[in-house]
Protein backbone atom coordinates (compact mmCIF):
# COMPACT_ATOMS: atom_id res chain seq x y z
CA UNK A 1 0.00 0.00 0.00
CA UNK A 2 1.84 3.20 -1.49
CA UNK A 3 -0.94 5.89 -2.21
CA UNK A 4 -4.14 7.03 -0.08
CA UNK A 5 -7.36 4.91 -1.40
CA UNK A 6 -9.49 8.37 -0.33
CA UNK A 7 -7.11 11.16 -2.00
CA UNK A 8 -4.03 9.64 -3.68
CA UNK A 9 -1.60 11.01 -1.51
CA UNK A 10 1.50 9.11 -0.73
CA UNK A 11 1.52 7.23 2.82
CA UNK A 12 3.60 7.29 5.09
CA UNK A 13 3.97 4.11 7.94
CA UNK A 14 4.09 5.45 11.20
CA UNK A 15 2.22 4.52 14.80
CA UNK A 16 -0.99 7.18 14.89
CA UNK A 17 -1.04 8.47 18.73
CA UNK A 18 -3.01 6.33 20.98
CA UNK A 19 -2.12 3.17 19.26
CA UNK A 20 1.13 0.70 19.59
CA UNK A 21 1.19 -0.58 15.81
CA UNK A 22 2.54 1.32 12.60
CA UNK A 23 -0.23 1.57 10.22
CA UNK A 24 -0.57 3.30 6.56
CA UNK A 25 -1.51 6.86 7.48
CA UNK A 26 -2.17 9.71 5.18
CA UNK A 27 -0.36 13.04 5.91
CA UNK A 28 -2.51 14.90 3.48
CA UNK A 29 -6.35 13.37 4.45
CA UNK A 30 -5.40 11.67 8.05
CA UNK A 31 -6.77 8.56 6.85
CA UNK A 32 -5.93 5.20 8.36
CA UNK A 33 -5.13 2.50 6.65
CA UNK A 34 -5.73 -0.53 8.65
CA UNK A 35 -4.95 -4.28 7.40
CA UNK A 36 -6.71 -7.01 8.82
CA UNK A 37 -6.81 -10.87 8.33
CA UNK A 38 -9.17 -12.21 5.92
CA UNK A 39 -12.00 -14.68 6.51
CA UNK A 40 -11.81 -17.54 4.23
CA UNK A 41 -15.14 -20.02 4.48
CA UNK A 42 -16.09 -23.17 3.50
CA UNK A 43 -17.47 -26.72 4.66
CA UNK A 44 -17.08 -30.35 5.06
CA UNK A 45 -20.01 -31.50 2.73
CA UNK A 46 -20.78 -34.82 3.92
CA UNK A 47 -22.77 -37.45 2.06
CA UNK A 48 -23.66 -40.49 3.88
CA UNK A 49 -20.06 -41.57 5.36
CA UNK A 50 -18.28 -39.78 2.10
CA UNK A 51 -16.98 -35.74 2.02
CA UNK A 52 -16.89 -34.43 -0.71
CA UNK A 53 -14.09 -32.58 -2.45
CA UNK A 54 -12.92 -30.41 -4.91
CA UNK A 55 -10.22 -30.07 -7.66
CA UNK A 56 -8.59 -26.81 -8.10
CA UNK A 57 -9.04 -25.00 -10.89
CA UNK A 58 -7.48 -21.70 -10.11
CA UNK A 59 -3.95 -21.00 -8.53
CA UNK A 60 -2.54 -21.64 -5.70
CA UNK A 61 -2.37 -24.82 -6.05
CA UNK A 62 -4.12 -25.93 -9.29
CA UNK A 63 -4.70 -29.79 -9.74
CA UNK A 64 -4.74 -30.44 -5.60
CA UNK A 65 -8.25 -31.34 -4.16
CA UNK A 66 -9.64 -29.25 -1.64
CA UNK A 67 -12.48 -28.74 0.73
CA UNK A 68 -15.18 -26.00 -0.84
CA UNK A 69 -13.85 -22.61 1.04
CA UNK A 70 -13.55 -18.66 0.17
CA UNK A 71 -13.20 -16.11 1.02
CA UNK A 72 -15.94 -14.59 3.11
CA UNK A 73 -18.02 -11.37 1.08
CA UNK A 74 -19.45 -8.44 2.72
CA UNK A 75 -23.41 -8.49 2.84
CA UNK A 76 -23.41 -12.00 3.82
CA UNK A 77 -23.20 -13.86 7.27
CA UNK A 78 -20.32 -17.08 7.86
CA UNK A 79 -23.21 -19.71 7.53
CA UNK A 80 -24.27 -18.21 4.22
CA UNK A 81 -20.28 -17.73 2.73
CA UNK A 82 -19.94 -21.47 3.71
CA UNK A 83 -22.77 -22.75 1.77
CA UNK A 84 -22.50 -20.30 -1.14
CA UNK A 85 -18.75 -21.71 -1.56
CA UNK A 86 -20.12 -25.32 -1.67
CA UNK A 87 -22.62 -24.31 -4.41
CA UNK A 88 -20.29 -22.21 -6.23
CA UNK A 89 -17.16 -24.89 -6.19
CA UNK A 90 -19.01 -28.08 -6.06
CA UNK A 91 -22.63 -27.24 -7.09
CA UNK A 92 -23.68 -29.02 -4.09
CA UNK A 93 -26.90 -28.20 -1.70
CA UNK A 94 -26.13 -28.43 1.91
CA UNK A 95 -27.45 -28.61 5.33
CA UNK A 96 -25.12 -26.44 7.67
CA UNK A 97 -24.07 -28.26 10.89
CA UNK A 98 -21.80 -26.36 13.58
CA UNK A 99 -18.31 -24.85 13.02
CA UNK A 100 -16.09 -27.47 13.02
CA UNK A 101 -12.38 -26.00 12.23
CA UNK A 102 -11.38 -22.00 13.14
CA UNK A 103 -7.20 -22.07 12.02
CA UNK A 104 -5.24 -18.96 11.90
CA UNK A 105 -2.96 -18.70 8.87
CA UNK A 106 -0.85 -16.27 10.04
CA UNK A 107 1.28 -16.07 7.06
CA UNK A 108 -1.21 -15.94 4.66
CA UNK A 109 -2.68 -13.10 6.79
CA UNK A 110 -6.27 -15.80 6.76
CA UNK A 111 -8.62 -17.08 9.40
CA UNK A 112 -10.35 -20.55 8.03
CA UNK A 113 -13.21 -21.50 9.28
CA UNK A 114 -14.88 -24.69 8.47
CA UNK A 115 -18.13 -26.04 9.10
CA UNK A 116 -19.86 -29.52 8.87
CA UNK A 117 -22.53 -29.88 6.60
CA UNK A 118 -25.03 -32.44 5.05
CA UNK A 119 -25.28 -32.99 1.57
CA UNK A 120 -29.49 -33.03 0.50
CA UNK A 121 -28.68 -35.54 -2.22
CA UNK A 122 -25.33 -36.89 -3.75
CA UNK A 123 -25.64 -34.15 -6.38
CA UNK A 124 -22.37 -31.94 -7.38
CA UNK A 125 -20.87 -30.69 -10.27
CA UNK A 126 -17.49 -28.77 -11.13
CA UNK A 127 -17.93 -24.79 -10.77
CA UNK A 128 -15.85 -22.44 -12.49
CA UNK A 129 -13.11 -22.42 -10.06
CA UNK A 130 -12.94 -26.49 -9.75
CA UNK A 131 -11.37 -29.51 -12.70
CA UNK A 132 -13.31 -31.74 -10.45
CA UNK A 133 -15.65 -32.37 -7.79
CA UNK A 134 -16.16 -35.90 -6.19
CA UNK A 135 -17.46 -37.78 -3.27
CA UNK A 136 -13.99 -39.75 -1.25
CA UNK A 137 -14.41 -42.68 1.46
CA UNK A 138 -11.89 -41.99 4.63
CA UNK A 139 -9.80 -44.94 2.60
CA UNK A 140 -10.11 -42.61 -0.56
CA UNK A 141 -8.57 -39.18 0.31
CA UNK A 142 -5.74 -38.11 -1.76
CA UNK A 143 -3.89 -36.96 1.44
CA UNK A 144 -0.66 -36.26 -0.98
CA UNK A 145 -2.50 -33.96 -3.14
CA UNK A 146 -4.35 -31.39 -0.80
CA UNK A 147 -4.12 -27.76 -1.55
CA UNK A 148 -3.99 -26.45 1.94
CA UNK A 149 -2.83 -27.51 5.42
CA UNK A 150 -6.29 -26.16 6.81
CA UNK A 151 -7.79 -28.54 4.65
CA UNK A 152 -5.77 -31.75 5.75
CA UNK A 153 -6.05 -30.91 9.22
CA UNK A 154 -10.25 -30.34 8.90
CA UNK A 155 -9.90 -33.51 7.49
CA UNK A 156 -7.88 -35.52 9.85
CA UNK A 157 -9.45 -34.24 12.57
CA UNK A 158 -12.90 -34.46 10.95
CA UNK A 159 -12.73 -38.30 10.50
CA UNK A 160 -10.67 -38.97 14.33
CA UNK A 161 -13.88 -37.19 15.51
CA UNK A 162 -16.04 -39.52 13.75
CA UNK A 163 -14.34 -42.79 14.54
CA UNK A 164 -14.84 -41.47 18.70
CA UNK A 165 -18.60 -40.89 17.84
CA UNK A 166 -18.59 -37.23 19.00
CA UNK A 167 -17.19 -33.78 17.23
CA UNK A 168 -16.17 -31.18 18.71
CA UNK A 169 -14.44 -27.42 17.94
CA UNK A 170 -10.83 -26.97 17.21
CA UNK A 171 -9.43 -23.78 16.85
CA UNK A 172 -5.77 -21.94 16.69
CA UNK A 173 -3.09 -21.58 15.12
CA UNK A 174 -3.13 -24.16 12.12
CA UNK A 175 0.29 -25.59 13.24
CA UNK A 176 -0.38 -25.81 16.68
CA UNK A 177 -4.16 -25.75 17.76
CA UNK A 178 -6.59 -26.25 20.55
CA UNK A 179 -8.86 -29.19 21.19
CA UNK A 180 -11.89 -28.20 22.64
CA UNK A 181 -13.23 -31.52 24.18
CA UNK A 182 -17.01 -31.99 24.88
CA UNK A 183 -16.11 -31.10 28.75
CA UNK A 184 -14.83 -27.70 28.03
CA UNK A 185 -18.17 -26.96 27.81
CA UNK A 186 -19.40 -27.36 31.34
CA UNK A 187 -20.15 -24.53 33.14
CA UNK B 1 -11.79 3.67 -2.11
CA UNK B 2 -11.54 6.13 -4.94
CA UNK B 3 -7.61 5.66 -5.91
CA UNK B 4 -5.31 2.92 -6.42
CA UNK B 5 -2.77 2.50 -3.20
CA UNK B 6 -0.60 0.67 -5.57
CA UNK B 7 -0.48 3.57 -8.22
CA UNK B 8 -2.64 5.95 -7.12
CA UNK B 9 -5.06 5.95 -10.66
CA UNK B 10 -8.60 6.69 -10.44
CA UNK B 11 -10.29 3.27 -9.75
CA UNK B 12 -13.31 1.78 -11.44
CA UNK B 13 -16.04 -0.38 -9.87
CA UNK B 14 -16.77 -2.79 -11.99
CA UNK B 15 -17.13 -7.05 -12.32
CA UNK B 16 -13.65 -8.23 -12.91
CA UNK B 17 -13.70 -11.26 -15.15
CA UNK B 18 -14.46 -14.54 -13.83
CA UNK B 19 -15.59 -13.19 -10.95
CA UNK B 20 -19.78 -12.01 -10.00
CA UNK B 21 -19.67 -9.07 -7.77
CA UNK B 22 -18.18 -5.43 -8.58
CA UNK B 23 -15.22 -4.84 -7.18
CA UNK B 24 -12.81 -1.58 -6.93
CA UNK B 25 -10.30 -2.07 -10.06
CA UNK B 26 -7.34 -0.07 -11.22
CA UNK B 27 -7.16 0.26 -15.20
CA UNK B 28 -3.59 1.08 -14.83
CA UNK B 29 -1.55 -1.59 -13.10
CA UNK B 30 -4.43 -4.06 -13.24
CA UNK B 31 -4.99 -4.54 -9.37
CA UNK B 32 -8.64 -5.71 -7.61
CA UNK B 33 -9.03 -4.51 -4.75
CA UNK B 34 -10.97 -6.47 -2.65
CA UNK B 35 -13.11 -5.54 0.63
CA UNK B 36 -13.71 -8.33 3.46
CA UNK B 37 -15.23 -8.49 6.78
CA UNK B 38 -13.49 -7.67 9.88
CA UNK B 39 -12.50 -9.91 12.50
CA UNK B 40 -13.18 -8.55 16.27
CA UNK B 41 -11.99 -10.64 18.86
CA UNK B 42 -12.65 -10.43 22.70
CA UNK B 43 -13.39 -12.72 25.82
CA UNK B 44 -16.13 -13.08 28.56
CA UNK B 45 -13.58 -12.66 31.27
CA UNK B 46 -15.27 -14.61 34.72
CA UNK B 47 -13.89 -14.63 37.96
CA UNK B 48 -16.31 -16.47 40.30
CA UNK B 49 -19.28 -15.88 39.21
CA UNK B 50 -18.64 -12.73 37.97
CA UNK B 51 -17.58 -11.31 34.49
CA UNK B 52 -15.32 -8.37 33.51
CA UNK B 53 -16.72 -5.40 31.99
CA UNK B 54 -14.89 -2.40 30.57
CA UNK B 55 -16.32 1.44 30.33
CA UNK B 56 -15.60 2.50 27.23
CA UNK B 57 -13.56 5.46 26.82
CA UNK B 58 -13.85 5.66 22.83
CA UNK B 59 -16.36 6.45 20.41
CA UNK B 60 -18.27 4.33 19.24
CA UNK B 61 -20.84 4.07 22.45
CA UNK B 62 -18.41 6.17 25.09
CA UNK B 63 -19.09 5.50 28.01
CA UNK B 64 -21.09 2.52 27.26
CA UNK B 65 -20.06 -1.35 28.90
CA UNK B 66 -18.75 -3.62 26.56
CA UNK B 67 -16.84 -7.24 27.03
CA UNK B 68 -12.96 -6.80 26.40
CA UNK B 69 -12.32 -7.02 22.80
CA UNK B 70 -11.31 -5.17 19.41
CA UNK B 71 -9.91 -5.79 15.56
CA UNK B 72 -7.39 -8.85 15.43
CA UNK B 73 -4.31 -7.82 14.16
CA UNK B 74 -2.36 -9.39 11.90
CA UNK B 75 0.88 -11.91 12.73
CA UNK B 76 -1.75 -12.91 15.63
CA UNK B 77 -4.05 -16.09 16.24
CA UNK B 78 -7.86 -15.53 17.09
CA UNK B 79 -6.50 -16.44 20.57
CA UNK B 80 -3.91 -14.36 21.04
CA UNK B 81 -5.94 -11.26 19.85
CA UNK B 82 -8.87 -11.92 22.32
CA UNK B 83 -6.14 -12.27 25.27
CA UNK B 84 -4.16 -9.23 24.43
CA UNK B 85 -7.46 -7.33 24.24
CA UNK B 86 -8.46 -8.20 27.53
CA UNK B 87 -5.16 -7.42 29.03
CA UNK B 88 -4.88 -4.18 26.80
CA UNK B 89 -8.91 -2.90 27.20
CA UNK B 90 -9.09 -5.03 31.10
CA UNK B 91 -5.36 -4.81 32.62
CA UNK B 92 -6.79 -8.70 33.05
CA UNK B 93 -4.33 -11.68 32.24
CA UNK B 94 -7.06 -14.96 31.59
CA UNK B 95 -6.96 -18.32 30.15
CA UNK B 96 -8.31 -18.83 27.18
CA UNK B 97 -11.73 -21.25 26.83
CA UNK B 98 -13.33 -22.24 24.04
CA UNK B 99 -15.15 -20.24 21.68
CA UNK B 100 -19.13 -19.03 22.77
CA UNK B 101 -20.19 -17.00 20.41
CA UNK B 102 -19.43 -15.99 16.71
CA UNK B 103 -21.56 -13.36 15.60
CA UNK B 104 -21.95 -11.27 12.11
CA UNK B 105 -22.77 -7.80 12.17
CA UNK B 106 -23.22 -7.58 8.49
CA UNK B 107 -24.49 -3.78 8.80
CA UNK B 108 -20.43 -2.85 10.14
CA UNK B 109 -18.96 -5.60 8.05
CA UNK B 110 -17.52 -7.85 10.87
CA UNK B 111 -17.88 -10.87 12.41
CA UNK B 112 -17.17 -11.22 16.64
CA UNK B 113 -15.80 -13.64 18.14
CA UNK B 114 -15.96 -14.28 22.12
CA UNK B 115 -14.29 -16.92 24.18
CA UNK B 116 -14.69 -18.09 27.13
CA UNK B 117 -12.19 -16.95 29.59
CA UNK B 118 -11.26 -17.46 33.26
CA UNK B 119 -9.67 -14.84 35.10
CA UNK B 120 -5.99 -15.76 36.84
CA UNK B 121 -6.89 -13.79 40.03
CA UNK B 122 -8.91 -10.53 40.07
CA UNK B 123 -6.53 -8.00 39.24
CA UNK B 124 -7.96 -5.47 36.58
CA UNK B 125 -7.09 -1.77 35.82
CA UNK B 126 -8.59 0.46 32.85
CA UNK B 127 -6.73 0.91 29.50
CA UNK B 128 -6.45 4.12 27.79
CA UNK B 129 -9.62 2.77 25.85
CA UNK B 130 -11.54 2.23 29.07
CA UNK B 131 -12.70 4.71 31.70
CA UNK B 132 -13.53 1.98 34.28
CA UNK B 133 -13.40 -2.02 34.43
CA UNK B 134 -15.53 -3.57 36.77
CA UNK B 135 -16.33 -7.25 38.15
CA UNK B 136 -20.48 -7.81 37.54
CA UNK B 137 -22.73 -10.61 38.78
CA UNK B 138 -25.63 -11.33 36.67
CA UNK B 139 -28.11 -9.10 38.97
CA UNK B 140 -25.44 -6.22 38.39
CA UNK B 141 -25.18 -6.50 34.61
CA UNK B 142 -25.60 -2.79 33.37
CA UNK B 143 -28.30 -4.62 30.94
CA UNK B 144 -29.58 -0.38 29.46
CA UNK B 145 -25.54 0.76 28.97
CA UNK B 146 -24.03 -2.16 27.04
CA UNK B 147 -22.07 -0.35 23.82
CA UNK B 148 -23.23 -3.44 21.64
CA UNK B 149 -25.74 -6.20 20.35
CA UNK B 150 -23.39 -8.81 20.40
CA UNK B 151 -22.26 -7.92 23.73
CA UNK B 152 -25.55 -7.84 24.96
CA UNK B 153 -26.29 -11.43 23.11
CA UNK B 154 -23.21 -12.98 24.31
CA UNK B 155 -24.12 -12.24 27.77
CA UNK B 156 -27.27 -13.45 28.23
CA UNK B 157 -26.52 -16.02 26.12
CA UNK B 158 -23.50 -17.24 28.67
CA UNK B 159 -25.85 -16.77 31.89
CA UNK B 160 -28.48 -18.83 30.20
CA UNK B 161 -25.82 -21.44 29.20
CA UNK B 162 -24.62 -21.28 33.01
CA UNK B 163 -27.82 -21.61 34.52
CA UNK B 164 -28.17 -25.18 32.52
CA UNK B 165 -24.67 -26.22 33.31
CA UNK B 166 -24.00 -26.38 30.04
CA UNK B 167 -21.97 -24.17 27.18
CA UNK B 168 -22.23 -24.75 23.37
CA UNK B 169 -21.75 -22.50 20.37
CA UNK B 170 -23.40 -20.21 19.00
CA UNK B 171 -23.28 -18.62 15.55
CA UNK B 172 -24.86 -16.67 12.72
CA UNK B 173 -26.10 -13.09 12.24
CA UNK B 174 -26.41 -11.48 15.82
CA UNK B 175 -30.22 -10.65 14.72
CA UNK B 176 -30.90 -13.95 14.18
CA UNK B 177 -28.28 -16.51 14.87
CA UNK B 178 -28.30 -20.00 15.91
CA UNK B 179 -27.25 -22.38 18.88
CA UNK B 180 -25.69 -25.46 18.75
CA UNK B 181 -26.93 -28.07 21.32
CA UNK B 182 -23.85 -30.31 22.19
CA UNK B 183 -26.22 -32.96 20.57
CA UNK B 184 -24.97 -31.09 17.29
CA UNK B 185 -21.40 -32.63 18.22
CA UNK B 186 -22.82 -36.62 17.91
CA UNK B 187 -21.63 -37.66 14.90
Amino acid sequence: MKFCSGCASPLLYQVPEGDNRERACCPSCGAIHYVNPKIVVGTIPTFGNKVLLCKRAIEPRYGFWTLPAGFMELNETTHAGALRETWEEAGAKATLGPLFTMFDVIRAEQVHLFFRAQMDAPEFSAGVESLDVKLFAEEEIPWDELAFKTVSKTLTLFFEDRRQGQFTLHTGDVYDHTDWPLDSFKA
